[in-house]
């Protein structure tokens, strides 16, 4: 059967990522149909949206078949503009922004960015006080912390992700303090780091941070032959010998851990958020 | 005046990222009010739902007011189960899902974590093929490829973000790779490297892919003040020539630029990907 097709606009007076992900998820959950997904970020004033109406109108005329336009912008009137496109607007603002504001008693600003604006002295002056700096921050932290490069400032680590060579800590360590704020650092451990059923000296003193990394031996395997073919390291013998030594350790001094095998990068940070209790420090 | 109070909660069935996001951006509208807010992943059968309830009620009784609840669950049965609770349910699916019903004349699958669900192979087996595999691709290609480490491969890049150190290439890099899956590579510049109005040798034949970021001398004095106080590298005549030499380059060889003083992460990434026309990659 060929795949119907279809249009869809996200049109955002910001960034409009979370437009995107929100109306990603919703699509996906359609089949059969092909989408062609438009983004366009920075529709913030009047002439913008006319020059968005003209695009989404010259796609229904030329398909046939309205667009799917999720519109993400704070300012009413923008809203009211765009929908007399001939695309079929869900916006993904309005509603809940009326809902809030009976709730509330209170009218919403409106202003545009307020989760992440910034002065020119580079500060953020939303509630969210200094959400940019703390980004860049956490953003360091993790790079200069990873692979167990350094453990200075192991004081200031929110979390310590602890796993065996390609199990997944880098990107985790990143999505933590890109996503959440989240000061991470992460150590590898070789079998040989804990073959007397302890933590190497340098992590003892902060065993309350720690967090563990497990995988499927096999999927191990699979990851490290792309990396060095046909070494001890990736072969399959090696593989069942740290992920068997460090499992055993987890268990035995209680280190909370998770598995990566079938489970991406944002699943694993969030459950390593939810298990650590540690509050996000940025949206 | 003292704040009002209010506690919100975002339920969902998988990670709670979208919904965090988007419920705290809607929540920023209001001023006057002290949000405490507490995110419960993982929701994903109808007994956590029942706890969850409980959980919602409670604060209800114990502070008399109703509290929100932005729930993200695609089955029905437990958006339905959730709204018998006594908070004030704000369903972010529930209503684009029929709405979207009714556009496809389609039934929506309801299936839970379409969107970066990974087989056991950690193959991504939805829509969105092989997105896991691709963001720790992109995510090890920045690492591989920050501050001009090595200009090897830099045919796969998709953008090689320049500029003068410490103006913001390496967050931007890593939300370009973890966010939108894009192959992101990043060269620093000395007044040196352009003295003679010309691009360094490694990036010359890489033109078309350079985007360019700058930043107002001041705001780059006191980022590198606070890394090496005092030094040449953070005066303020370094700074300035360092700037005013490199806009003076972008503009001679007309290579797309913006200021990242007043812009956060997500919004220079987000402006790099317009700019450029890349197609983000993941979601």
């Amino acid at each position: 059967m060929s795949k119907k097709k279809r249009t869809i606009f996200f049109i955002s007076d910001s960034t409009g990522i979370t437009a995107n992900v929100l109306g990603h998820s919703l699509l996906t959950q359609f089949d059969n149909i092909e989408f062609e997904q438009i983004t366009l970020p920075y529709i913030n004033t009047i002439d913008k949206v006319k020059s968005v109406i003209k695009r989404v109108n010259d796609v229904a005329d030329h398909s046939g078949e309205s667009p799917i336009v999720f519109s993400s912008m704070l300012r009413a009137e923008m809203r009211q503009l765009l929908t007399e496109s001939k695309g079929h607007v869900i916006d993904l603002f309005g509603l809940f922004i009326n809902e809030l504001e009976d709730v509330f008693q209170q009218k919403a600003s409106s202003e545009v960015g307020r989760s992440h604006r910034i002065d020119n002295k580079g500060k953020n002056n939303s509630s969210n006080a200094s959400a940019y700096e703390r980004r860049i921050d956490a953003v360091n932290f993790a790079l200069q912390h990873d692979d167990g490069a350094t453990a200075q400032h192991y004081e200031h680590a929110d979390v310590i992700l602890i796993g065996v060579s390609r199990c997944g800590k880098t990107p985790t360590s990143l999505f933590l303090a890109m996503q959440f704020g989240i000061f991470t650092a992460n150590y590898p451990l070789t079998e040989e780091d804990v073959s007397d059923m302890r933590l190497p000296k340098v992590l003892a003193p902060y065993r309350h941070k720690l967090f563990g990394l497990t995988i499927k031996p096999e999927r191990l395997q699979q990851i490290r032959q792309e990396r060095r073919p046909n070494s001890r390291y990736s072969s399959s013998q090696q593989c069942q010998l740290e992920v068997q030594t460090l499992e055993a350790l987890y268990r035995r001094l209680n280190i909370p851990h998770i598995s990566t095998t079938t489970t991406s990068v944002e699943e694993i940070a969030t459950m390593v958020l939810d298990a650590t209790k540690l509050e996000r420090r940025i949206y």
